[in-house]
């Protein structure tokens, strides 16, 4: 009697968009140049090629492919037979491969390229499963699989589990985030209520599609009706293009990308065409939002985990110029809770930063004691350490295991390394707890120096006087050549305390 | 464990607008510009004073107000107790408004100004019924009632009922209309999907709050974060300098109020800040269209009802070139199934509109029989007639009860209507049925001529001749002074067929 409730079926969005606006692009990337219409026939073709090969509702497809046209066209064809995707980082080893599709347990890989050599060595390692190739290229040609007749599916259920994304695993194992359709749906509405949407919007994103700061932008072209516009490798020169010349009006950074984007422009402005660059991957340098300021670059910043389907919080780009390094207000109907101890901590107080709502991944796929952790109250535990201020924006700190604890005194790594970072002969830093008998732990900084800039700790030490208070001044320096970062950007500290010893 | 699914509950949207963005202007009215800010403090300050008069979870307010700031302040005063609004319509007769409180059976009566000695006259006829006025004038004084210090919601569950909303009653006894803020939220969303969303926009309501079509700009404004427009009466000139001078972006309208604000204009063309004119009310005449297309008025045809929390289709302004007369295609996730006698109908085939999904109403307020019937299968059975075209896009023709059935061939009152105000001495025209004893039914024209214009049956008739299949012209035309509209713009066919007999 009642109608269906929101968190039921929906229309297939790239389907109603093909009805909608078939001749509007939906994908330019290398030279492909996809409508709506283009994208939604070869995404059905696919399903109808993936139906023979035997998928169906439920299977598990891991893709190792270039970040390029195909990658969003298998993302709709395995909706449209209810099947999950397992998108695998082309960036890992064949041994790391393996171990993720141990772990994952697809029925079917497909690959393409020079990636097929390593797809087939990791494949060789899990018990029944089928490869294929876009290209061949030794393995079974993807191309040449007949078209199953199967009825596909045109309505998307919000509760069905769209992939199974890894986290980039700053910290342990990666594990594999299951995401569902509502989780992406509801990320896309709350992210336009922020950033508004228009409908000559086009959206770049030079993230991977393995990662889900790209993979969201494949579901948000569908669901708004916008371009989606990819690239196969960062490259600054042609980001840059895509805004000047290409109209792009939206552009998905992390800090180390935009740095390059604005170093690689020599000081010109970007156009009023472009109207948000959504900056997330962790903290960018006071330096970075400084320029930003100066140069009237739209910033938002905002943070994202894979659990959430990405964006939890997002500044709106206007308000960038308000507050240097706040990621913003959580995007309705996202929650943020800040917990100390079990509490909810107060207006600038350091905790936990706690999320709840329907962008709230489903769980670790096979990890059923992580996952009831992790989601322990209704709330996921993100590990982040941040607060809140009295307007209600959040600010990031760091990995709640990166904190310090010297003499009993909490130390957060960021705010000492953002002070490294201001001293005109470092490129860059990683501050991480080191044992000390006498204080438990003592503050340790890595640093990296900018080519032809003598230096000794002492000379660092002396710029933090005055700047941090004495006890978070690293009691320890050592250089190095360079610092580890996830593809995201964000700083591995793990693997710099580990290194350390 | 699993968090809160989309269907529950999320953080009150005035109060998080008031949070993100205390200083934008959520409110123009009259001399009132009120910020989130203001609102938010307004709302919360009328919500202590309606618990003091005993408002809690689940109370009944009826409020009959002019179209001004206040009414927008008790929408969201209500939404902070868990109460649920009754918008009456300040244009009924104390007989009129008497039967709707006796209908909805509010506890608490809210009116100001001229109304209230109307408000009184009514209440009388309900028992155990409070009344106060925003300004006294006889009864109780609303400014005067204390604060409560009862806790306030700052959430709002999706499934909780907002408002009940009497439909404007082309047909029959009005009905209230039981619509939740899920309703409302989904409404909001997948209108923003397919007009987009600027941080600048401006949407002028100059319909009233107590019709879907106005009430609905309230919630739009507090979860899109937008400033929201309203006229007390509708004033040609005023609206053209709210687009002229006032930066409005978005403007919803009723075809007789488009014509009208065109006339005003003399021919100048509107800005291009003017990015949506919602044109809604039912069919527009392809006169008015045309001149639409001449002035390039970036009309976005839709078609809404009260039982959907309004829009249920709707064109995107561009498109509204392409197809003249068109409502679009349904807003995601709204469905839109055309049944022909039990199944769907195809492509520009004629049947009954059936809409699905989370913009549906509850169903009607103490009309167990009624709800059943209208939501019968899943679907809401609108009554209205109407064909999708090949692409999908919804036309709209006639209410189902209004079809002409002579000699077993269907004419539908629109398409007629559209001929004979084609004729350059016809000002409007109503199509009825008219009992026949040789044909069952027979077609009938009542006819408001343009001044000046004699004109006989017979040249109507001669006009329609090759326009229109012989069947279809009318075998009666009588002509009348004015013809009988809901204050939605919509043609009330009923009371012509009733007052023919």
């Amino acid at each position: 009697m009642i109608p269906a409730p929101p968190s039921g079926v929906m229309p297939d969005w790239l389907r109603a968009q093909a009805q909608a606006i078939p001749e509007r692009l939906a994908l330019a990337a290398g030279d492909a140049r996809w409508t709506f219409a283009d994208l939604d026939r070869r995404a059905a073709e696919a399903a109808r090629r993936l139906a023979s090969l035997g998928v169906r509702d439920g299977s598990r497809v891991a893709l190792l492919l270039h970040n390029r046209a195909p990658y969003a066209m298998f993302a709709h064809a395995l909706a449209r037979l209810g099947a999950v995707m397992v998108p695998l980082n082309a960036r890992l080893s064949a041994a790391e491969l393996a171990w993720q599709l141990g772990d994952a347990a697809p029925e079917l890989l497909v690959s393409e390229d020079d990636l097929t050599a390593r797809a087939g060595e990791a494949s060789r390692a899990v018990s029944a499963l089928k490869h294929v190739a876009l290209d061949g290229a030794g393995v079974d040609d993807f191309r040449r699989v007949p078209e199953s007749q199967v009825p596909l599916r045109d309505e998307i259920d919000l509760a069905a589990v769209q992939g199974i994304v890894y986290t980039s695993a700053t910290s342990g194992r990666p594990k594999g985030v299951l995401l569902t359709f509502g989780n992406h749906w509801w990320s896309a509405i709350g992210s336009a209520l922020r950033l508004g949407l228009r409908d000559d919007d086009r959206w770049l994103a030079p993230l991977s599609l393995w990662h889900v700061g790209g993979l969201a932008i494949v579901w948000r072209s569908a669901i708004y009706g916008i371009t989606m516009v990819l690239h196969d490798a960062f490259d600054p020169g042609a980001v840059n293009r895509e805004i000047d010349d290409g109209g792009v009006t939206i552009v998905s950074v992390v800090a180390t990308m935009l740095e390059r984007v604005l170093a690689a422009r020599g000081g010109r402005f970007f156009p009023p065409s472009l109207r948000c660059v959504l900056l997330g991957g962790g903290p960018a340098s006071a330096d970075l939002l400084t320029v930003c300021r100066t140069m009237n670059v739209p910033v938002a910043g905002t943070y994202g985990l894979t659990e959430t389907a990405s964006q939890v919080a997002t500044a709106a780009p206007a308000g960038s110029a308000g507050k240097l390094g706040s990621a913003g207000r959580p995007l309705l109907p996202t929650r943020v809770r800040i917990d100390a101890d079990g509490r909810a901590a107060g207006p600038n107080e350091i905790g936990e930063i706690l999320v709840g709502g329907p962008t709230v991944m489903r769980g670790y796929a096979g990890r059923p004691d992580e996952t009831a952790r992790a989601l322990r109250g209704g709330w996921l535990h993100t590990g982040d350490l941040g607060y809140l201020d009295g307007d209600g924006d959040l600010y990031v700190l760091d990995r709640r295991d990166d904190l310090i604890i010297t003499g009993g005194e909490n130390v957060y790594p960021a705010e000492v390394e953002t002070v490294l970072r201001q001293h005109p002969a470092v490129a860059d830093a990683a501050v991480v707890a080191v044992a000390d008998a006498t204080w438990g732990q003592a503050v340790g900084a890595a640093v990296v120096l900018q080519a032809g800039a003598p230096t000794a700790a002492e000379d660092l030490q002396a710029f933090c006087e005055g700047r941090l208070a004495r006890y978070k001044i690293p009691r320890h320096v050592r250089f190095v050549g360079s610092l580890p970062h996830s593809p995201g950007g964000k700083l591995r500290r793990r693997e710099v305390r580990d290194s350390w010893r």
